[in-house]
């Protein structure tokens, strides 16, 4: 039976607050931070690895962390959603995001359906449509290959397909995987799909609608941007445009699309990425083979997640460490500086993932919580952001945990070499140098030189980033994020935030407004 | 006479923290919510305004707020700056941004050199440069023109610029003011330069080498990276690159590059997109005059931010009160949230701006401060954020304060009407709404759909996103982060906290590290 219980009416969180914390800059100094660095390390999978040596932890809080991990039940919960239990209490869901990369526990059958069956079938009809439109077997009206991907969505249907196509772009144009190029459009913004669609050759390009409900306002919207574009091409916009939406929606068996591909209520959108929302574009940019790949890392992960020693399970390691920054130790955001340009919008994804999972003031059963929950999450890739705002990071008066990745090796393959070292060897020792430095700092009597140190942050080192190993980061920043959701006790599955805003926003186009409302709205013209 | 006083030492400081707090909620609801909504309200040119009706102020906060901008004597300090006093303490320097869009005071004679006049030749020698290249009079080898233009530099050297071109990209295209395409080359990371190095056409490419001092490590790497692309393919690359950089750097007098055009150190990089570093690529990309306009509206700014009275200086009252919401209220981050595509790095930019600038530990005379200064920033365009980070922003346990930008018109001009509505007005129907359920929630028996409101919001509202605009808004956010760090009595013209990050990366590269930082490089290959 699980207990469901508020992290502040747990007896080991009580006990965590007790232990003496612990001076980072004093145990990463000398041989023992060596050997700090070398133990404590955990492999996540083949070729990656977490270290969370400069964090803020020893064995005493580690020991601490790991009676949390106990008492709040993380395994037992995880195990509990995995296993198709209604873990998104308030839309009364379960929550499956897993079982599109893999089977960690019982077959879970839900509206009379094995639901991995469903979404591994819909991996094979994506990948079957992405092979025929590769074969040139799918074409434009004029029996022309499609050359260009355009994903139309908003939110989890854009951040995260678009993060792990540029983290694979790259790779896959190296690695002779490259099918077709892909384009976004998701703001409301009218300038974001008159932009993309000035800059494909639309006759070329077949689109994807993405909507679960199928009735989400700036995809819709953009929709229609797009089938004007599409008409005044003189094209038929059903031979270029398919949709990924539920079985239920009315996109889902309208004849103005060329296929259906199929998602469920059981998938939030900031999880979709391993679902058909994310499988329909990569597949498409990249072929199945790849969009399998990054399967298959996920699914490593989620079972790596799986380990009830704390000590061998990265994703529940993050997440406490995390929880004992936020709760114990205070600090409000967290920056993610993946060192690889390839990784440029992944923070942008985290930030939803986590701050729209987490970022909640109610427990699950709806009651007020008496604790700070998800942080801020914001960053970019380095080296640029050490000449943006580690200025900030290193001497600003705020600590903000840090979450580093990098890789020993590049993409592309190609590099120089300036003053003996390559461009990779001095990007992967500025990620080694900023850990040190941001633990240990430097003192100076000159207090405007000086950098007291003392600031935790944790690596995530791969050999490369590849589908695999993306898919293995994604799905550690999942399960980290959902091991918080149990610690805090909310229900990081719904976004009930975003409701009123749209509900606003519908009065003001309607002309339904008084109050402050419509003076702005008749400042903006509308 | 000028007195740099910390901000705990000032009497206005300890009354304003005795000033009730106001209740947003409270005071945005009814008619009275839409009276200030009208008179919350400040011009910062025309087709520009700063509305602050929905920050936590009222008379008497802002009456607070206007003896704390004296006694900290922020107008005089800022026409010290402006005057050319040394107001850079640390590094000894001027501080002359403002000085590149016009001149608001005495002359500044600096180096021997009427320092106005060397900006304004600058300009000058750019706007000839540019238009030769978009005529055909300066051309590659084999006499054609060049199409595309490559930024290489990082942080102010990249950010800022990129910011703006992205801003200005589609305002350009349908106003035939589009010359050439450009892109950024930032990132040591080889894949960066790999990456747009494989998207360009080489042969009619120019490349821009950005770097002040001449040395910075990652700009180097990356110029010699394309000095390779350009020697395969067989072209000579002093008739392709130019560099902007300051007379007494190496880069100035070379033969390497085709032309240099200079700064100086009276201007920091994340102040530099109006002077040479920006108006290089800028005026490349979309012709001098252009970036005439830019300057222009930033010098108008800059103006508007010499008011006395802080009811008629945005800048000035926008820094007081986000000093209030981070010093008073202790909100520890800030988003900046534009309503509008082509502003979607704007917020990285402001990112680097105000954190690099104000992230500091200690006062202008490197004594430590004991209050808080800078805080995080972070932001991306809406409706985009909306679903994505917004959750937290509604209902997450920390306040986080707005500042969103919202344009009555688009850039582009196509737009397409569904449900009775444009795209472009859903846009502006969507910021209307969140302002006011930031401000104002709205209460639900279910307390996961409670919006407690009382998050504040402040607007700048522009008629369209114009060069003249985009200048204003930069000027207004440069003038609030330095008025701030009057405020905060730090520097914010140095960034010591740089520093270290460097030097240990150049032992590492080296090999000449030990304990942590050693297992660090050998975890990484290096």
């Amino acid at each position: 039976m699980l207990n469901w219980k508020n992290l502040d009416t747990l007896a080991s969180y009580e006990e965590l607050k007790k232990v003496e914390p612990v001076n980072v800059a004093e145990v990463m100094s000398g041989e023992n931070g060596a050997e700090r660095v070398k133990n404590y390390s955990i492999p996540m999978m083949d070729g990656l690895t977490y270290n969370y040596a400069a964090k803020a932890v020893d064995e005493k809080v580690l020991a601490a962390l790991a009676k949390l991990a106990e008492e709040a039940q993380l395994i037992e919960k995880y195990e509990s959603l995995y296993n198709g239990a209604v873990i998104n209490t308030g839309e009364k869901r379960l929550v499956l995001h897993q079982l599109t990369r893999g089977q960690l526990g019982n077959d879970v059958v839900a509206d009379g359906v094995n639901k991995r069956d469903f979404y591994v079938s819909q991996q094979e009809r994506i990948a079957d449509f992405a092979n025929k439109v590769h074969a040139g077997e799918i074409t434009n009206a004029a029996g022309e290959k499609f050359t260009t991907v355009v994903q139309i969505g908003i939110g989890g249907s854009d951040l995260g397909p678009r993060a792990m196509y540029l983290a694979l772009e790259n790779w896959a144009k190296v690695n002779n995987k490259f099918k077709m190029e892909a384009k976004f459009i998701s703001n409301v913004d009218p300038d974001d799909a008159a932009a993309v669609l000035n800059s494909i050759d639309v006759a070329h390009s077949i689109f994807i609608l993405v909507s679960k409900s199928g009735t989400t306002l700036e995809t819709l919207t953009n929709e229609s941007f797009v089938k004007d574009a599409l008409a005044k091409a003189g094209l038929d916009a059903s031979k270029h445009m398919i949709a990924v939406t539920s079985e239920t929606s009315p996109l889902a068996k309208s004849d103005d699309y060329l296929a259906a591909f199929f998602m469920d209520d059981y998938i939030g959108g900031r999880y979709s990425s391993s679902s058909a929302v994310g499988g329909a574009v990569l597949s498409l940019a990249f072929g199945p083979d790849v969009f399998a790949e990054f399967l298959a890392g996920a699914a490593e992960v989620d079972k790596t997640a799986t380990n009830k020693d704390l000590l061998k399970n990265p994703e529940m390691l993050d997440a406490l460490i995390g929880v004992y920054e936020r709760n114990v130790l205070g600090y409000p955001s967290t920056a993610v500086l993946p060192y690889s340009q390839a990784l440029s919008r992944f923070p942008a994804h985290l930030q939803q993932l986590d701050m729209e999972s987490n970022g909640k003031s109610v427990n699950r059963f709806g009651e007020p919580v008496d604790y700070v929950t998800g942080p801020v999450i914001f960053g970019e890739p380095g080296t640029n952001g050490q000449h943006s705002f580690y200025q900030l990071l290193h001497q600003g008066t705020d600590i903000v945990p840090l979450q580093f990745i990098g890789f020993k090796n590049n993409q592309i393959g190609t590099d120089v070499v300036i003053q003996d070292s390559t461009s990779q060897q001095k990007l992967c020792a500025n990620v080694a140098a900023q850990i040190v430095a941001f633990a240990c700092g430097k003192a100076d009597e000159n207090r405007n030189k000086n950098f007291e140190g003392g600031r935790p942050s944790s690596i995530i080192i791969g050999e490369q980033l590849t589908p695999k190993t993306l898919g293995a980061l994604l799905a550690h920043f999942e399960n980290k994020v959902m091991f918080q959701g149990f610690v805090w006790n909310v229900n990081s599955f719904d976004q009930e935030g975003v409701q009123l805003g749209k509900v606003l926003a519908k009065r003001v186009l309607a002309h339904e407004t008084d109050g402050a409302l419509k003076v702005y709205s008749d400042l903006l013209n509308i």
